[in-house]
């Protein structure tokens, strides 16, 4: 596929994900100050990566994504939360995303917690919901490896590392790359391996999705450090070197720009290899998608 | 049931609890920081009610209660976090919780806040995993019950309109009533409905549970209200008044005592009354907790 053919598929299956988001959290009962501040940050827009990960890997294994499409949406909305809370006060203090005043700067703080955890527990009432089309068992499956993956020996978990090594100097290569793979990487894995579970996939090919998954969001972390020291017009808002200038270790300041470019290569190359056994349209996208992440910074 | 044989009848099945709780959150790959704060607040005591009720409803319609305990346990792991979230300095800015320092004074607000979020996610996971034992599709269905309850429609969204009112006088019983049927009433609720779905039940048999929830939550708040205003040796570390001190509107301060009184006992009766068509050592003890409740303050 050519970059504007994924592009233009990319911002089409985007597109549906906002349809059934700016719908799914409403007749639900939430205090009308509330739904304002998740909807605030859940209509923000964004690349929508996860749910479409979810949506087309349901399809490689043999199921319409859109079939999952409320289970998709659910990721989007934990991703979400996990982007109020990082901007909190407490954690990384960002008075902007995307370019608009972050969730706390508009609606304050207590509201900006509620939102956050508003938007976590809707995420599995809304993946719960898939089970009047697709086998109870699948579903059980699917929202278990979900919530592992967001918890504490995942996002979560990367979230408190990731504030611990701000906190300090010398953090090393290893501890950078497993703080990335809890913190951004599980959420993206696992939006792969439950698309495919939800498709009733199984052994090899969950495994082959999961190491698709992981290595995709390797690449992205180490492509976000370098445009954040190149600089980037997708960055909106956000000002160049901004991580760098928190203290943060980045992959460019323990490796350098061309070494950290070279193993997001290398991860992308390894997304690409596990999708061998897949054809069609819809791994043909995965794998165009994978060096697509890259490319961006080549 | 005695109150004594309910004290222990009740203290016994915490105890079951709390042994699972203890070990539940370890070999998950959970960093060190982050779960000695969850296990700070996990296990600083606590009456256990809600996994109670869980197993208790479970057994009621047919199936042991020990079936459910990752369940049950999960419900716990939302409750806690909801009092870690709750005492947050942009919340209700609370130092002390059961007499101990709350979770953000012992380990700072941005691991507190992860703590909380953590909770809710392991929750998640936990109760994902009684499909090993009970069909999947009971336990998608007690899962997205719990969502719903837990979510911006309940629990959140409670906590919402908390935060909202004690910003403001004026607060009318209805408004009073509402907002503590989302804040405690929903979790309650569900703690009983979800046990029943996993045994199996369906139609006037969740109905009748449900409404047991939700008398004995609203009854709960109202028995709770009045110790906050008349002082109890088991509200530990909360001094006497401390709710209206913050100027929360309370049952009390709009009805008075006497009148706050009668209308718990009027929830109680409906509770039992509900009851009626089972019997059995569950449904007495259900019966009897209910009772409990309100005899507290008699």
């Amino acid at each position: 596929m050519t970059p504007q053919e994924i592009k233009e598929r990319l911002s089409a299956c985007a597109r549906t994900v906002e349809a059934y988001l700016a719908r799914c959290l409403h007749g639900r009962g939430i205090p009308q100050g509330l739904l304002e501040a998740m909807e605030y940050s859940l209509l923000a827009g964004g690349k929508r990566l996860r749910p479409v990960l979810c949506m087309t890997a349901a399809g490689v294994m043999g199921l319409d994504g859109r079939t999952v499409l409320p289970f998709a949406a659910g990721i989007e909305c934990i991703h979400t939360y996990s982007l109020i809370h990082d901007d909190l006060p407490a954690m990384d203090d960002d008075d902007l995303r995307r370019g608009k005043p972050s969730n706390h700067k508009m609606f304050g703080e207590a509201t900006a917690i509620l939102a956050g955890d508003g938007l976590l527990t809707e995420a599995f009432a809304l993946m719960g919901t898939v089970a009047e089309t697709v086998p109870a068992d699948r579903v059980v499956r699917a929202m278990t490896e979900m919530a592992v993956a967001a918890g504490s020996g995942g996002m979560v978990g990367g979230q408190h590392l990731d504030m611990d090594y701000t906190a300090r100097s010398g953090v090393s290569y290893d501890e950078l790359r497993g703080m990335h793979a809890m913190k951004t990487g599980a959420l993206i894995r696992a939006a792969c391996v439950s698309g495919a579970m939800l498709a009733g996939a199984d052994g090899d090919d969950v495994r082959r999705l999961r190491v698709y998954g992981e290595s995709i969001g390797a690449a992205f972390q180490i492509v976000d450090d370098i445009l954040d020291e190149v600089g980037d017009e997708a960055q909106l808002g956000k000002p160049v070197g901004s991580d760098a200038a928190q203290g943060k270790t980045t992959y460019p300041s323990l490796l350098g720009i061309a070494r950290s470019r070279e193993i997001a290569q290398e991860h992308v190359d390894r997304a690409v290899e596990h999708l061998r056994p897949y054809s069609g349209g819809d791994a043909d996208f995965l794998r165009s998608l994978a060096q697509y992440i890259v490319d961006r910074v080549s």
